[in-house]
């Protein structure tokens, strides 16, 4: 009843490639994996806990690794987004968040929850889907006019194109209007090197789960120090708590998952270029199969979106109509392509070995043959 | 570096009696350990999954062990709490939520973080701490001359003193000023027989890892149909996905443990009655070495509160001042009083077995004749 049927599976799901658990994970989850563990060693607030040594991931290791002032641990990406939102709009009944028109769904789902309107810098369209930096300049020009802006907010890469855009230029731009910038990198933090100060952002959200070898749920975000007092205000009452994180936020497991795969993460970031070049040989594959790459060319990561016009013509005839592919790829024990996709679909080459994903790309081709 | 010193002690602490694993919640724990694991098997909405049963669980199983129309799983009890306050406070910048004095910390933070002003219904104080229920007609009296009140709450247990206030007679009341009530149990559900419906009240809060068995962090939240169409209001541009969820919650190994420990849970709530009479047992031992148990007496509760006047006396003059006790406990590997604590304390007798608990007993005794 409740077996992981995909656990043993090639599994080329952007969700799921950078989140398997290193070895030491495993071994953290089960020692750590009773309800509130980590409260044994809490004297009130869990970044300040010694040992295990969560005060020291969270107050040096992590800061340094985003390069930012300040960090915390939180549920997740979509909370560390909303903290930053629910606090910069607090009061402000007006005010807006510029998004980019790649953003995940929550990302949106955040601002309204804080109570924030959205306004989106649309992408290029077809074929590149490309954010372009400008772009934040104009959409601020006329949202300025219609409430304050708060927050800015780019997804570094984007979860569908896997896009970078130039986030530098982003920052200065919207540092030009003195708004914050927030990089959502929720695919890039635990991958690829990335540092918020580098950039230029105010704010840096990852995610455990996704990215960064963790059990979920589990996301981290870095600040700057400036705001750090807003973001992190304490309770009036509860001297010590801080009110955005309702005290504590990755009370258990998830946090000892997250610190003790750690080092092999630090260490995978410094790969990345292989990972690059891995993703464009696959790519390049995939083109000679009649499947195109869209987004950023040549590719800059791992999360990749094809257009597969042969396939969607086979799904008009197929038996299984559009599932067919889903089908087909679970009989050779490949997962990742939501079902009932065949002419848009993203993927993620990350850490998958090579041998891995020529086999997926000799799947690709025989059910395109055995179709045709 | 990551070795959990504590994991083999007797651990009293009520943070943690509850949420050990169970053997089926080790098993999900290692089978969806990764990342984002069972994202493998949703097709757009955590709650909707099918196959593992997350469907099921969530919209079945759930509603009728918390007895309510409508359920989610949470990132925790507070997290459910905060989403019943902002939900509720929407626009509402002058609104009050009352709190029992006994309230948790995060029960007031997660109303401050929703800007909701707090009124209290003080407790009757030493000895007994009690939270009447009439009380909460006075409070509500003068608080609705300052603003709107959108939600009471009542701890049931609270987490000082484990005292179970008339619930039913709270609800009574709220509703005869039209005031919803929402029923804190974070230390009842998943431990004690505790029914939304039975006791009246409009939403019902659970702790995964406190009392259900489960990896934390995760909550269950409970509610009547009336209040689902506010508290899980949909995306405007996101259709399935609920605002205050931000899409998902606990989307990972937290929630398989959860399901796997579930048969477990819902059976030793059965056994209650037992865990009572041990706890009252144990209170009894206490007081024949001179240590009284404050709160609701005969107790109801697992948890309980200690007030030890010579083991403060001890403390004045014992080599380690105030932090005599906790390393003489520590020494006998028992874990679960507080550093630093000795006058008062609270810990907690759920499933722990009779045994362990003489063990403690005589731990206690010993000590103190030691210094005597």
């Amino acid at each position: 009843m409740l077996k992981r049927e995909t656990k043993d599976y090639i599994n080329i799901d952007p969700l799921q490639t950078g989140g398997k658990l290193t070895k030491e994970a495993k071994e953290a989850l089960l020692e750590w994996g009773d309800g509130y563990s980590i409260c044994d060693f809490c004297q009130g607030r869990l970044d300040e806990i010694k040992k295990p040594p969560i005060h020291d991931f969270i107050h040096q290791t992590l800061p340094e690794f985003l390069g930012c002032d300040v960090a915390r641990v939180t549920n997740g990406a979509r909370e560390s987004k909303f903290i930053v939102m629910h606090s910069l709009s607090l009061k402000k009944p007006n005010a807006y968040v510029i998004l980019d028109g790649n953003a995940h769904y929550s990302s949106y789902v955040a601002a309204e929850r804080a109570n924030l309107k959205v306004a989106e810098v649309p992408n290029t369209g077809y074929p590149d889907f490309k954010i372009e930096a400008e772009k934040y300049a104009e959409v601020i020009e006329e949202t300025k006019k219609k409430g304050e802006i708060v927050l800015s907010l780019l997804t570094y890469p984007d979860g569908n194109y896997g896009n970078l855009a130039d986030a530098k230029k982003v920052a200065k731009i919207c540092h030009e209007y003195d708004i914050p910038l927030l990089l959502n990198g929720a695919y890039a933090v635990g991958r690829m090197p990335v540092k918020m100060e580098k950039v230029g952002a105010d704010f840096i959200v990852g995610s455990g789960h996704k990215s960064m070898a963790a059990s979920g749920p589990i996301g981290v975000l870095g600040m700057k120090e400036d705001y750090a007092e807003i973001v992190l205000r304490k309770s009036e009452k509860y001297k010590n708590k801080e009110v955005e994180l309702l005290g504590c936020t990755a009370r258990g497991a998830t946090i000892m998952t997250l610190i003790a795969s750690f080092p092999h993460v630090r260490d995978r970031v410094e790969k990345w270029d292989e990972e690059v070049k891995k993703a464009r040989w696959f790519a390049s594959k995939m083109e000679e199969l009649g499947i195109m790459q869209l987004g950023d060319k040549p590719h800059n990561h791992d999360l990749m979106f094809f257009h597969a016009e042969n396939l969607y013509e086979i799904s008009k005839r197929a038996k299984k109509g559009r599932f067919f592919l889903y089908r087909e790829l679970k009989a050779k024990k490949i997962h990742g392509i939501k079902a009932g996709l065949t002419r848009y679909f993203k993927l993620s080459t990350y850490l998958v070995p090579k041998e891995d994903l020529r086999y997926v790309l000799d799947a690709f081709s025989e059910i395109i043959k055995k179709y045709s």
